[in-house]
């Protein structure tokens, strides 16, 4: 099978997600990383081209998608993986030339950027992925089978986690700098990790709240963006949730976690152990499902041969891979522009709450 | 050293919560259950008390106490262990009567009966104690001590939860049907578990919050009163808090866990896993904490030989034991009617902010 | 119910196993201590007596008997919790005098002392129980049901350890001293908690080893006892097994455990985690079973309200107290003189193994 | 940096490890995979690598190895991952031809094979590598750094366990089938998975055993190889310890675990939580450790990050890149020809253990 020609925007020396980018491709012998513009300084990103063996190198964004479109063997998608304020720009780019475009979450840094790459992507004929990861791990694929043929019966409580600790100081490196920077990121960790837990949630469940109340806090002086997120949520189904994230959870690594109560049972899935699905019936007895109950079948190597974070980012590449070749059987398990969408009235609905005193406010649709 | 003579009132046949408070007294010796009103039915308080080898068996409280009261030989102290409606008049009696009271949680079911017991306990010279059992646990008793000497620095997080399932229906039974009945119960999941949660956080961290907002629901159709608990908690300190409360939580047992995040360091306790504490520096390192660690040496067997909930309640029971007999070296580890009366303005303010729709409100002091 | 008259032999101040029985014994309101011989010495002996509330104080067992045995309101039983060098003759003592025996493990010091006390037994009227506290866990005797009904299918691999790490040094305390003193004690590590873990294997499989091979270590300088012990089993119905037990696992507190592997199924169980049984299908999907499987129903407390060691020796005797009162319902789940004899046949094969450097040696049976 | 060329030696389709080794290699971008010999049957040798992109396609290992060692653009390497028996043969054809070799555990099927190839390896100026792929999980590299300074003090106690089930029964496949011949594995369980546990022992305690004592068993009717093994050790050191592999213990995927025990302290580490390694020490007190602690920084994740098997295998590919570069810093962690020796030995002293009654044996140096 031919490999798909990849480009990639960002992901210079430095940068934590462009790395996780490429590997992910790489992982299934699906992708060919061929052309980059891994940063805006030419020789710098130059350098860096060579290094990872990229063999056509831009410094301008705008220059690669044309230059690219051009060329009979120019990339068929682009790798976005700048801060997020550069999302919607260099999306639109591409999406313009026609080239598919694989972009980092959160859609975008501000609301009107949103609306931009939403308006781009339903005009251009090429393909728009965001890269929730985490709903990629196969266990959270088999929650959500699991939830959509009534194994919990009506749902009732739906709960949220994402706590990290890695910003309880105030941090100065490449990563921290631009996440706490509101002009480069657009919101603290409710974009960071907040619209991740908020896409797994909706992910499983398939239901999007309809109303929220939040309280955003900022734990670390002088830091201008949010690093504490408690968010109520109230659900057209009568079912009621929560979200909390957090970056200043001293000590947390990577807390995520999604628990789920039903009229019938309960799931929990936990990153940390993140081949396994916890569900307990009605009578307290918990069933520890591992691969044998995964029915999306999305795993590398056999039963008790660990997989995790790189592989399930992989499992979302091979699955786009398919796409772009033309077989959407997976399409529905991408996350894309509607995911994107969802996050963004979070993020607006969230900050309105917050600067109301915590009122309940409606999630745009 | 003498045996304190104890009575009860209320824990007959059917009651769980009497039947916890014997073996809770007996554990290590220290008190006789020489009378009792287990039953407003004479021939049934009779028939308990026999059943039990309890010497002198009443049928009614009041004249339990004047009894007691006027004999050379009489109670010293009284467990109360009847439905939250009866604790104000029950209490009051004995207390009155020179008696001291081992009350249940909640205080009592009303705001009214509140006042008017934390007045009689003002008035007495005999002693109001309040069964919150959870703190009596040994590495709870560290963990406040962790906390007060700055091992986690400023804190900036609180988190407690307390999910059960049993309600996740509607039950029928002796438990479940006072519980669930406003008159006898006062209130839902917020008083009967709610109140543990708070005061769990309140005795670990020092702190009281000193504002809440709150989404209580009923989740069972026809049920009465509140059966899941969302709060919002912010601190005079600054510290943010949530508080997760639920009987419809499907499936679990007893999730009952408290997490504290500040700036040096973070804690978490579980009941499930009740002899250790989980420590995390801002190395991202964990301990687990054991007995070797705890302070308060609240034990009976040796190391790796499991406690639980009876034990932790025994605690209790063991200060209580000392109090009496005049030693107060353990007094501030024991809840009394300051924990009462601070549960009770937690379901206050709870319930006014709900009807609210989620307002920010003051916590009474 | 009346209660049970129970005396006590050994368990005076300092003692640790004395104190635990007697919270055992009280748990659940079956027996009164009215009789004790706590110490050799008659004014120790007195004054323990005194403190602990015991009526009859005696210095020497066998007077002790004889006058217990001549009172109307003599005790029905004894509890004996000496070091192991006495349980023969102090239950023989008794035994002769027609008052049952509740005895500490392992059954005797020596082989010629386990012929004697068997025999005392079978020409007594009286009853001999044996404190393998650890069988009478609840999840280790619903293990034990789902064995005998064939959950596991066939078994083929049996494997249990008991891990402490207190004896990693040259301790000298009260405990340490009559352990680590052969007189005393007869045997190390193999006596004192291998016992168990081979009761515990034999009790949940209902399989006695037809022959062991053993190495057994002394990693102390200077200790004359074992305190490492690993051994390999087989079985007659072709299953094979192991037990490691240890005292210088450093670290270790309680890491009593038990693995059964079938064809159909594995069950573990945990002392650390004793309210739990893991079941693991040929599928390779666990279940955590908790107490609504446990057909026993050997609790106290609602679920998700943990129980542990002290309520699991209440059990035994609990049952004790039945069979007593001359109800049998229960007596093949408590442990007695046929277990202690397994145990005492348990190490003579393993200590005659080991001096013949490991050879396969038949188990008595 | 130029990638460095590789070939291969089976892994068609079917095959498990030949895509383990594939997905290893290109992780990190070290290597192209450019020739290879996937089958003995031409055609389907070409299709496979056809469809796996691999340019230059053989059917006969021996040619492929002289044309690649004549080309100037030929393999620098080739990794070998045929059934056992063919270990020998073909890693001797490229050792031959100055090819490095990264060959699959165990060594080879025969104690003569072994022999020859270790007497190839000498001769030639060619590396050899062996993929025991456990030892570089950066927790287990971490592990061993600790035992080195002297963490754990004097060792004690070790012990290795590697549990699968997934020959409970008379499985018939592509991977069962070769590994139940002992033709083509020379051995069952002991060199599938305790060559294993016995090289992760080695590596991270760098002691060898100096005697053993074993029993073998086939547990499923009909199979001509071992499935179950149990393995007591002696160490010059006088440590004592214990090897456990089984492929007979139903429902285990992958429950591989190394406990070690010194005079002052312990650790743990498990496969199916690889990302931690659990310190106690003589207090108790457990941590944790997690990636702050690793100090070999084999990671490309942020911590939280969960990293598993594949990664681990990368890890040595990484590693065997430098060293075929030429920068040796972390030759002493890469499996090798002396690690493949050790585990031959292994099972030969464990073999003749086993068929003299379990005698204690020797292991050869």
């Amino acid at each position: 099978m031919e490999r798909i020609r990849l480009g990639m925007v960002g992901g210079g020396d430095g940068a934590f997600i462009g790395a996780i980018h490429r590997i992910a491709a790489q992982m299934d012998g699906q992708y060919d990383l061929v052309a980059g513009a891994l940063s805006s300084d030419p020789d710098r990103a130059k350098a860096s081209a060579d290094r990872l063996g990229i063999a056509r190198s831009y410094s301008d964004y705008r220059e690669m998608a044309q230059a690219e479109a051009a060329r009979a063997d120019g990339i068929q998608a682009v790798s976005v993986v700048t801060p997020n304020h550069l999302h919607a720009p260099v999306s639109i780019a591409f999406l313009e030339a026609g080239i598919s475009v694989i972009c980092d979450k959160p859609l975008t840094a501000t609301q009107e950027d949103a609306k931009a790459l939403s308006d781009a992507v339903a005009r251009s004929k090429a393909r728009f992925f965001l890269t929730h990861n985490y709903c990629a791990h196969p266990m959270v694929r088999e929650a959500r089978a699991m939830v959509a043929e009534g194994a919990l019966g009506k749902l009732r409580l739906i709960q949220a986690e994402y706590l990290q600790g890695w910003l309880s100081e105030d941090v100065q490196n490449k990563q921290a700098s631009w996440r706490t920077d509101p002009a480069q990121s657009g919101a603290g960790a409710i974009g960071d990790i907040g619209t991740h837990a908020w896409q797994l949630a909706e992910f499983v469940t398939g239901q999007t709240p309809a109303e929220l109340s939040t309280d955003l806090s900022s734990m670390v002086e002088g830091r201008r963006v949010d690093d504490d997120v408690r968010v109520a949520l109230r659900y057209d189904s009568g079912a009621k949730g929560g979200i909390w994230v957090s970056q200043v959870a001293v000590g947390q690594e990577g807390g995520l976690s999604l628990r789920l109560f039903g009229t019938e049972g309960a799931l929990e899935w936990r990153l940390q152990d993140a081949e396994a699905l916890i569900f307990t019936g009605k009578d307290c007895q918990s069933q520890r499902l591992t691969r044998a109950r995964d029915r999306s079948q999305s795993y590398r190597t056999p039963p008790g041969h660990p997989e995790g974070y790189l592989e399930a980012f992989a499992n979302l590449y091979k699955d786009i891979a398919d796409v772009i070749r033309g077989d959407e059987t997976h399409l529905d398990r991408i996350p894309g522009i509607r995911d994107g969408m969802s996050g963004m009235a979070f993020i607006a609905a969230a900050q309105e709450s917050s600067s109301r005193d915590g009122a309940w406010v409606r999630v745009a649709r």
